[in-house]
């Protein structure tokens, strides 16, 4: 018997092994075997910890989530709009990397959702924590008056749902720029009819 | 023999089967057979018409493409903001009604245009058109003064791409109310920074 901080090392192993076989393979035609051709160690040792790949997809969906959520509250500032630019930088795609393929796969993840309640249930609480995200950055960002009163959910929702749009545009029909389009027309129209001074340059973007 | 026009009427009799068959069961598992069982004439017929499911897709993603761009450029109005509205409004998606099957369906085959050169083509053709139908709109109200100068083509591709990502979470995760909620905040944020003059009240949205 593995001790319980191997088994935890595993089942992280397994994690990279999947994001591997997702990033080359998609979700629709994943099989174990491809999973299993990313992991260093054996085939069996993987059943052993995920019967079928429905298990394994639903603990990797928890992985990720967590992973995603973290990534987006990450900040080395303090600064309500830096936060929110930040934010909203997460979600620009460089073109042809691997980070393309990833977010393809999570696309046909939600696309499995329709008629998948488990996978349902976790990417709509995935959803709704990461506008939560937004939302708080909006939240702090009015208390210091940096920001002017507004429905902040709606807003974080906004700003979200823009960005997928953008990145499925970009990773299913090939627009490289579209990420990156759309985090500087969202700085230019919304950021900074947020802002209760005017834009003083640091809301110009790189492309502007 | 059949006349031209009747092998017309039977083609988009069987477009209308294709439509029907879709919303029905999506595309990923759909089969010739669903689509016949949706078309009053014979299988034999179908298939006289079309080989394959996929000269079958790749007839109704043209004719489909045609009917949404058409309607989307429809308007009883000259004025550019009830343009830009109508256009918007165009997006909302009623909960539960078929609509949401044909955009679900629609998004699947976006996917699948990922590995499919054919598919491919003809939706970034489209997408390209849908975006350049609100560009329209903006030259002409800037041409009448009734918008700002902007980059047109950046603008109607940041209101077309986000109203697509709302689509797809309204009908992958059930957020019944994505398109409303995006309409509304694009028509705050966006449209009402590119009135020239203040908005007087026509720019309100039904929610807010």
């Amino acid at each position: 018997m593995s001790s319980e901080s191997e088994q935890d090392d595993t089942r992280r192993e397994i994690m990279g092994a999947t994001y591997r076989a997702l990033c080359k393979h998609g979700y629709a035609n994943l099989t174990m075997q491809d999973i299993a051709d990313e992991f260093d160690k054996s085939k069996s040792l993987l059943h052993y910890h995920y019967d079928t790949k429905d298990d394994l997809m639903l603990a990797f969906l928890d992985h990720v989530i967590g992973w995603i959520g973290d990534r987006l509250e990450e900040s080395e500032t303090e600064e309500p709009l830096d936060r929110l630019r930040e934010y909203l930088d997460r979600f620009v795609i460089k073109p042809g990397e691997e980070e393309e393929s990833f977010s393809l796969a999570l696309l046909e993840l939600r696309l499995q959702a329709v008629h998948h309640p488990g996978f349902r249930e976790k990417l709509q609480a995935h959803y709704e924590s990461n506008v939560e995200t937004a939302a708080r950055i909006l939240d702090d960002g009015i208390e210091e008056e940096v920001f002017k009163p507004v429905d902040t959910h709606a807003v974080a929702e906004m700003l979200y749902t823009s960005m997928t749009g953008a990145s499925a545009y970009q990773v299913t029909l090939g627009a490289s720029q579209a990420t990156t389009s759309m985090r500087d027309a969202l700085l230019r129209f919304v950021v900074t009819d947020l802002l209760v001074e005017p834009a003083d340059g640091r809301i110009e973007t790189e492309v502007s």
